[in-house]
């Protein structure tokens, strides 16, 4: 029996997060990746499995995820992201498409990767804004949640920042950058590491915002690391706010 | 009998106006009126009536819309955001309220109007840009659009570009300003006028789109005004790149 050659293939893919319960297959619920692999199985006419570089929760937005699978090579990879598009709703985009090696996993191969959460502080919440951003009235003390920041990058255990999820034993990851730009009212929260835990960065958010508000310390940071203690960090902070910018491969970038 | 006495309100309100029949009320349809109005009466025990400073249609955005209503002057104004915002959804926003003489009228006493229409010139329309853009894959002329424009700036008889409606019979209207600003792929049309038509902010982008694609001449402009006759402009260009962003009335602006 012959089995048809397959290609891997890299995919770059932008959402908005707002209507979908998250990036991963549900059953009955409409997920980025189940959108995503039934329009590949109506493009190549056999069921084409898709593996994201990571999920991203109910709510959360994307620039860059990135995926790959393995299909016949008949599309041009250059051809793709119009195929795709056409088939697509407006809030899922793909942005570039090319054939990669067989060894290319979008998970396995990451080497890091870059979120973003972004924060209106400000008595009243623009309706543009609204979908994109956490709303916090309070005065937030920015130089404080610079401070936190400093503490949480670098290489710790971050039990005290993620969701338990069976499988995620090791929980030491490298905060590579942690930043906070202010532009107006608006306050992004960068992160950039080789690895994030399920929940990380909104716990991380969370947190930093409780140190905004005076709730907490920012030189109490290095006791809730140590403390590898869920209960002790701050907030899950609202998915909205949320975009997984980039992932990087240790290699030129896609798209 | 002792009729209450009733304090002239100013108010300025931001939309996202996807998912809205409009702005003004529509038995049966949700719209921006309709909804203030009902969180209005909700919060004197009374029917209010609110007058905007002009319709916005279907779809369409404001970041800055005008209007004023007469109610009993128990609520201080600089309260009216936060009651109003507590009892609206997201998507509708009141930025800024005072009190106003009682000669202040929303429309009446308008002097002049800002739109600005957004246009995404690219492959590929990010899905946080497209609920708020016109999209056009082909290459746009800017330099032609922008010398159509300059055609269109000044006092015209703008029958051509208006939807008929019934009395607005006078179709002169001057435009003061008329600029296009490119940022990246962006294309943002800029007109600011004493008046507008109706649809008349949308038939200008469909005609400059035109000339944008080489579909037509900018210096066809004069002759297309000279006509009048809606037939011979362009189409309609789609609401959702359109945002009212503010109402002038000749007096140092609200919010």
């Amino acid at each position: 029996m012959n089995v048809p050659p397959t290609q891997n293939h890299r995919i770059l893919i932008a959402y908005n997060g707002a209507r979908f319960h998250g990036w991963q297959v549900q059953p009955g619920d409409e997920t980025i990746q189940g959108l995503l692999e039934a329009r590949l199985a109506e493009l190549y006419g056999t069921r084409i499995i898709l593996h994201g570089s990571g999920r991203t929760d109910a709510g959360v937005h994307a620039e860059g995820q990135v995926a790959h699978f393995f299909a016949p090579p008949r599309i041009p990879p250059d051809r793709l992201p119009l195929a795709l598009n056409a088939r697509l709703p407006q809030d899922v985009r793909v942005l570039a498409a090319r054939s990669a090696p067989p060894g290319f996993h979008a998970r396995k191969s990451a080497t890091g990767k870059r979120y973003r959460y972004q924060v209106v502080n400000a008595r009243i919440l623009s309706p543009f804004q609204a979908p994109f951003c956490h709303h916090e009235r309070r005065p937030l003390d920015i130089s404080a949640m610079t401070r936190a920041a400093g503490f949480l990058a670098g290489t710790h255990d971050f039990t005290s920042f993620c969701a338990h999820v069976e499988g995620e034993e090791d929980r030491v990851r490298t905060i590579r950058s942690f930043r906070l730009i202010r532009r107006g009212s608006l306050i992004v929260l960068r992160v950039e590491a080789n690895g994030f835990l399920h929940h990380m960065v909104r716990n991380l958010a969370g947190t930093l915002l409780e140190v905004g508000l005076s709730q907490r310390q920012a030189e109490d940071i290095p006791r809730l690391l140590a403390a590898k203690d869920r209960k002790q960090a701050g907030p899950t902070a609202p998915p909205q706010g949320l975009f997984l910018e980039r992932v990087f491969y240790g290699r030129p970038r896609l798209g």
